[in-house]
């Protein structure tokens, strides 16, 4: 039995239940005597290369259940990544805190910080458990069956395609393009397509998986938009040329070294009107899409609780250097289990949308991936009537 | 008694709630045998002068209730503004459909046309009773207390406000600015501040009723992100300098003539990164704004449904050439009734924003706003956790 402090820290870009990740890491520590004080690292990996934690024990149940509901990450996330030169100093609050248990709760770069961590303190022959617990509403860890915060995501998708859809529908006069989040992986613009059986205009779907061709997007627009029944396009914010140039850029580099988009729906807007002389109105959601607390998935804030929980039994069981990761099974219903992946499997690896599942037209989501998807997204109402 | 048909119509842009007031109208209509067929108008205006209508009496109960959860419009609407060279189609199409009781939901421009409508029917000596039907999200419509529409947008904009600043105050690396809806009504970018006690992060809100001042805004934008905590701005689509010159102009002009902003919230995001270095990322909720359904106000539907049902009653009571409008008290609790307003006050009139709401910064709201727009919303549960 390993007796020591606990510390939870968060990476990267928040989701709506990362918290409910936390929440269960704090609930299943409590009920372990080998975990004394449970730490949080204020703001990620700034909190602990400045020894700046929280008391998580400390917290008032009433104020801890509200993690299930509250969006983004009630202790705080960086986008600081961690340089050889930092190791020392990650290792020196460790032993000041004496912390023993890790768990680092971010995507897949946190995962190659997590491994990295692992790796010190095997080398250091410091006595630490480290457990990566995923999160990333764009879904793009490897070997695991798909990632706490992207069922949320794929909710507000699926929820706000359909429901503006019926608006571009009862108001043919423009096309409306909107951008999703997801950066190179098209995972949370596919699920705009969840309910295309359902929709009540054309629809359009473009992916960062496939290479954006100019003249084949306006033809489609100008064929789809003809048939009088509106247009909406959706579109990931990582759509790129042929040649890997992006379709907008923002110039704007961010922490991790990762460009970021800039502007993609706006960028389609202002070429659909120039060349087809059509009306065209650009939707970026941006950030609703990873905090909007109406289209939580249940489903999903139960497993992201659940991976919490799964890394802290883990770690206390003896388990070190992994991630905790989900298997599914969809048929004959849908389930889910919790499973540990080696770290080095998922550190900096990139699951992108299988092509497989991708339309010919390359403008369309194959059924496929609805059956993958829908069970993530939980309990959503997609009833509306058109009397046109 | 007066025995014929009815016909209702939509104009304009649609909202959460404004087949609700469908629903109203029609489920009153039922209740009174004078009323023989209930008719919609296929896409608003364009329907009436193609004499294209839908039998709404004909739909089966079971997807009429649908309408109470379904945005945008069922019967579908346009922006077309009818001309007076088109007053004698829309006449004939009365006529031929023997229309007595005509219904138009929309908003000042509708009420514009309803009022036309209403005065052709005088002239004409063609017995018709003209009853508008208040709808706009944007809340500028005068007289009335508050338009249906109105509360759903201002839900949706206080919660996706305070639910962003969870997230902009949990990885304060970025300016946040969120763009939305309200042309140049700030009533809607208001309601952004509905939880200004609440917030996690600085904020900064932004209404068409005051000038944009530059230099004023760069200066709150380096002070306030410099705390620390996190910064979202939010801005209203219809924002201008003090020469009237909008801060993004997207050189599109609709079908009522009137300028369609573009893209204030990306030109914020690009002055904010070339004049302070800060890094900034734009959010466009756009048509979200006004189709979720996640975030419709009970209150609002409730209301909408009742303006519908209430423009019915009157005209069968005999009354003629008035929009129904909401009287509201909000002490000691919040009650709201129908009342009636002569089209003439309401046609093309705006109503824009208390100055004296503003506060003295120009770039926050007074509490009275609060008192006035919390009761329209409806429930929300605004209880989140930060442990930072």
């Amino acid at each position: 039995m390993l007796k020591g402090n606990m510390l939870i820290a968060h990476g990267g870009g928040p989701t709506p239940v990362i918290n409910s990740s936390l929440l269960g890491a704090v609930r299943e520590a409590k009920r372990h005597p080998e975990i004394e004080t449970i730490y949080g690292a204020r703001f990620g990996a700034e909190g602990i290369l400045a020894g700046d934690l929280i008391d998580l024990g400390a917290v008032e149940e009433e104020r801890l259940d509200l993690l299930a509901r509250t969006p983004a990450s009630a202790i705080g996330s960086c986008r600081r990544k961690l340089t050889d030169g930092d190791y020392p100093a990650v290792l020196d609050c460790f032993k000041r805190f004496n912390i023993r248990y890790f768990f680092y709760n971010g995507g897949n770069d946190s995962m190659d910080t997590c491994h990295k961590i692992y790796r010190l303190a095997c080398q250091s022959g410091y006595e630490l458990r480290v457990i990566g617990i995923p999160k990333t509403i764009d879904n793009d860890l490897a070997v695991t069956d798909h990632c706490p915060g992207f069922g949320s995501a794929a909710k507000f998708a699926a929820a706000s395609a359909l429901e503006a859809a019926q608006d571009a529908s009862a108001l043919p006069i423009h096309v409306v393009v909107m951008e999703l989040m997801g950066r190179n992986a098209g995972w949370i613009t596919a699920a705009s397509a969840l309910y295309a059986d359902l929709m009540p205009c054309e629809h359009l779907v473009y992916l960062p998986e496939t290479d954006f061709d100019k003249e084949a997007f306006l033809s489609a627009v100008r064929e789809k938009f003809a048939r009088g029944k509106g247009l909406l396009v959706t579109i990931s914010e990582g759509i790129h040329y042929g040649d890997g140039s992006p379709v907008a850029d923002s110039g704007v580099v961010d922490g991790f070294g990762h460009k970021v988009p800039g502007g993609a729906a706006q960028t389609l807007c202002d070429m659909i009107m120039a060349e087809t002389g059509l009306k065209a109105r650009s939707e970026k959601p941006g950030l609703l899409g990873r905090t909007s607390v109406a289209l939580m998935s249940q489903v999903d804030q139960a497993e992201a609780m659940e991976a919490g929980a799964c890394a802290v039994r883990s770690a206390v069981e003896g388990e070190t250097g992994f991630m905790v990761g989900f298997q599914a099974e969809r048929k004959p219903a849908y389930t889910c289990r919790t499973c540990l992946i080696p770290l080095e499997q998922v550190a900096n690896a990139e699951k992108k949308f299988p092509a497989a599942w991708i339309g010919e037209d390359g403008a369309s989501i194959r059924p496929e991936f609805k059956a993958y998807c829908a069970p993530l997204i939980g309990a959503y109402d997609c009833r509306f009537v058109s009397l046109r």
